[in-house]
C-alpha cells in the first residue's frame, strides 16, 4: 500500500476538538471547521460539511466525545442519562447511511459500560473508542483496496465511479475510491471516469479534487452520459460505495447509482460495490425497507448557490436510490468478497471468522 | 388545439432580419438577437443561441435568405455560385441534427431553380421557402401532438421528458413537448417530470421555463434520478425528441436519452420518440453511422459560466447519444406512428401517401 497516494484527511481530532474539512466549499476553498460541541456536529452532518456513510459515522462518534465532556462537566452523576438526548440528535441528523447508527451504538455501549462508575470522566475512554472506529475504518478500506484489486487484475482497464467514496467520505483511503487507488497504483486501472453526480456534484467537486491531489488523472462526465460511455469505451468495472446494504445484498447509494447499475447490466460491464461491513444492516430484509432521504428541491434548482432553473419550477430530490443485489457483480468488504450477493451469502460473510 | 397554450416563438423573421431568442440567457433574461448576415446565423447555431434539431434547420433556412440577399447585392449574376460557400458554412455549424442538412437542401433546390434567371432578386422566393419550412414544422408538430395524444389516452398519467423539445427547439409548439402540451390540455397527462439535462440544463432552464410560461406545472429531477423515478412513480411514458433517426429507427438525441431508454426498458415504461419526418435520414442504415458532436469539456466543468470542477480535471462531453430502435415503443411523426420501429416499417412510413 506504500505506493498508493492518500494525502487527504477530512476528519481530524486535534487539541480536544473535532476539525472537519468543509466539503461544501471544495474545490474552491480548503477550510477546516473546528467543532467543540455536539450540536455543531449534528448540524455539520445535516448540512453536509461532512458526507459519506463511513465519514458521518466517525464524525458522530467524535460528536459523542464532545457531548460526554460537556454533560460530565454539567453533572458528574447524570451525564450518562442526559447524553441520551445527544445520541438521539446525532442519530436524527441523516436517515439513510447506517454507519451513523452503527457508530452511535458502539459509543453507547461504552457509555453503558462506564455507567457503573459515573464519577469517572468518560471523555478519555469515549475518545479512544471514536479513534478506534476511525482507525478501523481506514484499515478496512486498505483491506478492501487489496481485495478489490484482485478483482480488477483479472480484467485491467478503465473504471467508472459515482459520487465521492474516497478519503473525504471515510476515515481515509476510501471505499470504492480506495479500490481505485489500489488499482491505479498497481497498474490494473489505466483510466478513471467519474460521474459529476448531480445535484451535489460530488464527482466534479470532490472526487476529481481528491484524485488530482493524489496524482491520479480523472475524466468527468455528465451523469446522463454514463450509458453511452459503457456502450463504447471499454470500461471494465463500475465501482461505487454504499450507504446501507440490506440482508439480501440490496444497496442504497447516492442517487444515480441505480441508473448506472442498469446501464452496466445492459452492457455486461461488471458492477462492484465496495463498503465496510459496518454498512450492512441485517435487520432489513431488502432495499424496500431503507429510509431514503429527500433533500431540498433547491439542490436541484441551483448549482453552487446560483439559481439555474426557471422560477416556479419544483424539483424531486431523493438523495439515494436502491440497487437490487441482482445487478451487483461483487460486493467487496473488509471481511471478504461476496460474488452476486444473496441473503445466504450475506449471512455467511458476517458469521464467518476472519 | 385551441385550448393548448403555446405562447413562445424562438425564431422570428421581422423587418428583413432574423431574430433569435438567445437561449443561453434563459430563464434569467428574455433577449432576442437580431441577425442580419449569414455568418452571424452560423455562429448563433454553433454557439447554441438557438438549438433543437428542427429549430436549427429553420434558422439555417433563414440564414440562406440573408446570404442570398448579400450575394445578390454583391453580384447579380454570380450570387448562385458564391452562395455555395454560405451553404457550406451553415452546414458545418453543427454535425448531428439532420434537419439542418435537410433544410439547406430545400433552400439549395430553390437556389438551383432560380439559377436560370440570375437577374431576378432571389430574396423573396427564398424567404417564401424558409417561411414554408417554418410553417410546415409548426403544422407537423400539431399533427404529432394529435397522434401522440392518442397513445397517451390509452394510459393517462405522468410522463418524463428530457432536454427541451418545445417551441424553443422548433418552429413552434414542439415535438415531444408538443405531445406533452396536447396530452396536458386533453387531461391525458396529470404530471410532467423533466430531467434537468446536464451539461446544458435544457430541462431546468428551457423546458421548465417554457412549460411555466404556458401554465403547465413541471417537476425537475437530476438526470441520475430517472431510473429511481421510473421504478416508483407511475410514469406512463417517457417522451423525447430526436436529432437524427436512421433507416432502421435508431435515434440520436440529447446525451442522457439512451440512459433513459435503458431505464424505461427495464421497468416496462413506454418510450415515445416524437420527431418530424425531416429528422429521418434514410441514407444511414443504423445509428452507428451518425456523427456525434463532441463539445467543449468546459460545458461539464462549469455551470452557467461558473467553474465547478476541481482545477486540472478533464471531461468527456458527447452532446448526443444513440438509442437503438429496439428500445423504442413508438415513433411519432407527422406522417404517422411507427410502433416498434424496424427498417421495413420506416421505409413504409416514408413511401405511404398521406
Amino acid at each position: 500500500m506504500a505506493n498508493t497516494h492518500d494525502r487527504i484527511r477530512a476528519i481530524v481530532w486535534r487539541d480536544e476538538a473535532l476539525e472537519l474539512l468543509d466539503q461544501r466549499l471544495l474545490p474552491g476553498k480548503i477550510e477546516y471547521r473546528r467543532l467543540t460541541d455536539v450540536e455543531a456536529v449534528a448540524q455539520a452532518i445535516r448540512d453536509m460539511v461532512v458526507r459519506g456513510a463511513p465519514a458521518i459515522g466517525i464524525t458522530a462518534a467524535y460528536g459523542v466525545v464532545l457531548a460526554a465532556r460537556a454533560r460530565y462537566r454539567q453533572s458528574l452523576d447524570s451525564w450518562s442519562s442526559t447524553i441520551q438526548e445527544d445520541l438521539k440528535a446525532l442519530a436524527a441528523a441523516r436517515p439513510t447511511a447506517v454507519n451513523l447508527f452503527w457508530a452511535l451504538q458502539r459509543m453507547e455501549n461504552v457509555v453503558a459500560a462506564l455507567d457503573d462508575a459515573q464519577d469517572y470522566d468518560p471523555t478519555a475512554p469515549l475518545l479512544r473508542e471514536a479513534q478506534a472506529i476511525h482507525a478501523e475504518d481506514i484499515a478496512a478500506n486498505h483491506r478492501m483496496g487489496q481485495l478489490g484489486l484482485e478483482l480488477l487484475q483479472a480484467s485491467p482497464g478503465a473504471v467508472l465511479t459515482h459520487c465521492n467514496t474516497g478519503s473525504l467520505a471515510t476515515g481515509g483511503y476510501g471505499t470504492a475510491l480506495g479500490v481505485i487507488r489500489s488499482g491505479f497504483a498497481a497498474g490494473a486501472i489505466n483510466q478513471v471516469y467519474a460521474d459529476e453526480t448531480r445535484p451535489w456534484l460530488q464527482g466534479s467537486r470532490l472526487t476529481a479534487w481528491e484524485l488530482l491531489q493524489d496524482d491520479i488523472p480523472v475524466t468527468l462526465l455528465a451523469d446522463g452520459a454514463a450509458a453511452y460511455l459503457l456502450k463504447h469505451n471499454q470500461v471494465q468495472w463500475v465501482i461505487v460505495g454504499a450507504d446501507r446494504i440490506t440482508a439480501n445484498g440490496d444497496v442504497a447509494n447516492k442517487i444515480g447509482t441505480y441508473n448506472l447499475a442498469l446501464a452496466a447490466h445492459y452492457h455486461s460491464v461488471r458492477f462492484m460495490v465496495a463498503a465496510p461491513s459496518t454498512t450492512i444492516d441485517m435487520s432489513l430484509p431488502d432495499g424496500t425497507h431503507i429510509p431514503i432521504e429527500q433533500r431540498a428541491a433547491e439542490e436541484v434548482l441551483s448549482v453552487a448557490g446560483q439559481s439555474i432553473a426557471a422560477a416556479g419550477a419544483t424539483a424531486w430530490n431523493p438523495s439515494f436510490d436502491v440497487t437490487p443485489a441482482t445487478l451487483i457483480t461483487a460486493l467487496v468488504t473488509e471481511r471478504g468478497i461476496v460474488h452476486h450477493p444473496t441473503t445466504e451469502k450475506m449471512a455467511r460473510l458476517l458469521t464467518d471468522k476472519h
